[in-house]
């Protein structure tokens, strides 16, 4: 039978639920293929059943994929479009799932083929832990998905991932890159920072062991991003900068109002706090309504995946390419490809 | 059948979750009463099965109580140790479950008359929502919960709030009300000061809507503390300010490391979020180890409750009391009592 293939580059937690995900649609025709440059990581994710098959070799992942998910950090990422390019087929879609998005259209557009489509994404998902057995079919399900699609992608790839993207339960909405990286450094790369702040202030003080023996729920959620893989952090940091600077900024002059409100006594401080719980409370129980993708009417999930993927249209281009890529790598060269030269190994 | 009594005041969040524990118990012969400023929040903890009688002053509520939970915000906690040592019974057992704990000890010696026994508490449990209808049995299942007896408080006494609290599934530990002061600072309120930072610094941004589009879970948890009860923040910062305003300076000092980390680059970022991540790693999956209470072995919750409670002894001992509590009060009379004379009606 006619297959069309994706292919998932990352089996960490995002890579490996995008798996799970995806493979759990019951009437999917298309082959899941896996690639880490940590094969134990790839192998984990094929026994838990999230991809079909895990591969030794870029060129190896990369044929015949007709989609092509980059779940790693961002630095990651670069690399990865830095070397990816002559084995992907013409017509190819290639999607991320990385924390930032400005840096990352840009390496796009300069180290693509001019025939690839490049989507940038971003699941506003996560969880404490990470690694593929962290992973959860369920993991998107609700969740907001920011979706930047490149000048040059078109509308019919577009839609194909907005379809993937729907159909792992998630809520797709476009968003400018640049403008993603100011609005997530404000709720998202800041809120990690604090978050760090927290833990350090209190694991590297005397009485860490006092204050651990009552910290409760409280401090556990709001050191909870501290535990988010280092590497990613990293690579947050690294391209977001100038706006994390900025939302340093006001963040500390948010502390300093408070600072006043404490020192000015009773009165100013309960406003602010009764004015914030309110303010929060519907932000919680009326959340904003996100704006429907604009541009032509999006094919429904099951239109979709009937159209590109299941229907083998996609498979059939594919078919047409050329079969230069039976080489295979041995692990060096594949962690050398994946991006492992970067020393710090963490994931 | 005789009858030992437990008496709630303040039927929010915890106070009605105290009720849903020790009502759930199948052995139980102590009669729970609860009390609100807010007769509605008592009738819904009564519904819910929380509270066997609501009762409308704080006479009658206090009468034959052999045991006291004082589940307010702990100005309010003041106002009622102010006013109820007349009605208590000589052997009576106060509590309470605030959130603060120096003030409160002190307020206790002060207020309350020399045959009633003091013993400070602090469950490190909570829930974004607040009220009666947010309560639950098992809040405190697995919870620390800080007990701090006031020197004047008899051993027999401190046991029975320990079989209480172990009763109710928590894990008991003995702190000093100036020690659990500092330490709660660093890891309850200073967090909570962040948590409304962080909120107010993006809803009052002009791109708040667009944020709050791309927000995902670990905002959410970043700023759930900031959904907290008004009143009840605002008292921490009234009673425990000093020790707040020293973490605020640290926290902010921890917060300029990473700006200077930042600046610096690659590496020290790296560094920084590396050994964060493997420190609160090892907290989270290897918990530092409580301290057993120390003192006279305690009796088990069972023994404990059958000593005191279901064997009826403090029952036998509240018969002796004079019987001089069939006034009624007016609904305004209450409030005043419960300390509604403040004008920050928020719970």
């Amino acid at each position: 039978m006619a297959q069309s293939r994706i292919t998932i580059i990352g089996t960490g937690l995002i890579g490996t639920s995008v798996g799970l995900s995806l493979a759990s649609r019951k009437d999917r025709t298309y082959e899941i293929i896996g690639i880490d440059r940590d094969r134990n990581f790839a192998r984990t994710a094929k026994k838990m059943g999230a991809i079909d098959r895990e591969v030794g070799s870029l060129e190896e992942g990369l044929m015949g994929a007709a989609i092509v998910f980059l779940t790693v950090p961002v630095m990651a990422a670069r690399r990865l479009l830095q070397d990816m390019g002559p084995y992907l087929a013409e017509g190819a879609i290639v999607t991320d799932t990385c924390s930032t998005k400005s840096d990352l259209m840009r390496w796009a557009a300069e180290y693509l083929p001019e025939g690839v489509h490049f989507i940038g994404g971003h699941p506003m998902a996560g969880r404490e832990k990470s690694g593929p057995s962290a992973a959860r079919a369920d993991l998107f399900q609700g969740a907001t998905w920011a979706i930047a699609p490149s000048p040059r992608a078109s509308e019919q790839s577009v839609q194909v991932v907005l379809g993937l993207v729907e159909a792992m339960g998630a809520i797709p909405f476009y968003i400018d890159g640049a403008e993603h990286d100011q609005w997530a450094a404000a709720v998202s790369h800041l809120p990690l920072l604090a978050s760090v702040a927290l833990f350090r202030m209190v694991r590297d003080s005397q009485g860490w062991e006092d204050a651990a023996l009552i910290a409760g729920p409280g401090f556990k959620d709001m050191t909870r991003l501290a535990s988010g893989d280092a590497t990613m952090a990293r690579d947050i940091m690294v391209t977001n900068r100038d706006a994390i600077v900025h939302w340093l900024g006001r963040f500390e002059a948010e502390l300093d109002k408070i600072r006043t409100a404490l020192d000015a006594g009773d009165d100013s401080m309960f406003d602010l706090f009764a004015s914030t719980q309110l303010d929060r409370d519907v932000y919680i129980t009326n959340p904003i309504t996100r704006r429907k993708p604009t541009g032509p009417v999006a094919p429904s999930a099951s239109d979709q995946m009937g159209q590109l993927l299941l229907g083998g249209k996609l498979h059939d281009k594919l078919k047409e390419m050329p079969d230069k890529m039976n080489g295979r790598t041995d692990d060096r060269d594949l962690r050398r490809k994946l991006g492992a030269g970067d020393d710090n190994g963490a994931r």
